[in-house]
């Protein structure tokens, strides 16, 4: 993730902070963007008691959501104006309970292509005592092209 | 997922179904349980606009987060009285836009085992013109035993 | 894996086991293509010492090469003649170790697409004790299109 | 993968070493043990015509191959005398086409654990115009505690 992206649109920044705004499950899970960079965005989560499983840890597939959305856009980051992404796939590993007073979803490109990219996250937990690393994903995304109704 | 298995605890609808009820973030997506047998667990999402993308399809994630409790729930369905289930990893594939009236999520166990469960499962979209599979997921389960905090 | 597929090609047994036979891969393992279907390929593999584990059963990298195979060939036989196929991602899970007389490796298209097609597989032991599952795959899989050099 | 591991067993390059010879896979393949670290194994694998698919590039499942074994014996260098390490899971993104002089499977541990660990790991292709990424790889091993017949 430490590589450099020559971004194709030069308003990513504005673009992908739009459609982040659209994402209305975003605002639903209290998820805001913290920032944005050519393949490269990074979402905060706060610990919220509405978003546990049983045992009172985020549940892993909200931990999913955020970190989906912070692989998906760091991919849309690198895409030209007229192309959307669609996630294909992920996989995500749960490395430590998601307990925490926040949530810190690192999303970056691993491999960009022009209808094929791969991205991968972490996530980690920020406490009193420190942070911890709490998920990892892989995923591969889709660039759509001109579609109706998939502008974003 | 058309095996028979044998639960090692007799009361496991009733304790499905309970911690399934400990998981806020079934109630804040507004899922419910639909149906438990041994080894299989069916989850009901309706569609809502606070759940969706910037396309207005459910996001990827919440898709995830639905089917993530259906297999985790079929893989905790045959564990004994003492054990509690983790998820350690998923991959999920969306194949088609998540868009329809409401979400069914099957989980089902292929591969039990004492300490690592094996489950796959598939997201159905229904809507007045039938329904439409948008996604699967295989994935992981650790089951952990006689832990504080972890008892459900 | 019970869907009917229309390949656009006519020819795609002939194409697809032209194909194979071109994987040295293939014959350095000793593996050879017994069924093709539009959409379903099966590849049977004998055991052999040489490509085993250190317990002596066949490697999992092996299982996952003859199901890539399976997998990948699944999807061929559905493209138009145009177009070459090359593996995106996959994931297998190791069910059981890989000992017995012979494998069977199974690629299904779950969902076929233009770019992108998901299939997904099994591979099972046979020995005079029957067959058991031993390993199950989900892989992505992209088809490209004219490009030079990966025309089969 | 810059983390630093305290190997349970002081002995862990010898017993990775042994374990890796007893792989007659890797024989068959060619690969030999170039690098083994606490946490950290590189294998190296020369180009073979014999392994390649059908555009004349290492097979994906060869690629694979040598990187599970990577990340097992990462996985493994970590573990006590009596444990031995089989593969639950793995998934591998393919990143570019596995064409060069030699390839180079690094694997690492990214969380260790008593019972479950997860590794991941990258495979390099060498050739007289420097090295390229070729592939990705995560994958969930397990410890197998005084088991007859996997010992090793």
């Amino acid at each position: 993730m430490t590589q450099v992206f020559q971004p194709e649109n030069p308003d990513f920044d504005t673009r992908v902070r739009h459609s982040f705004d659209l994402q209305k499950a975003m605002t639903t899970l209290g998820a805001s963007i913290a920032k944005v960079e050519a393949g490269k965005v990074i979402i905060h989560l706060p610990f919220d008691d509405k978003l546990t499983q049983q045992h009172g840890f985020i549940h892993a597939g909200i931990i999913s959501t955020v970190l989906d959305s912070a692989c998906g856009y760091a991919a849309f980051s690198l895409m030209p104006k007229n192309a959307a992404v669609l996630t294909i796939e992920y996989k995500i590993n749960l490395l430590s309970p998601a307990k925490g007073d926040w949530f810190e979803a690192i999303g970056g490109v691993k491999k960009p292509g022009r209808n094929v990219t791969v991205a991968e996250g972490e996530v980690y937990a920020h406490s009193g005592s420190g942070k911890k690393l709490v998920a990892s994903m892989v995923g591969t995304l889709m660039s759509v092209y001109d579609r109706e109704g998939i502008e974003h």
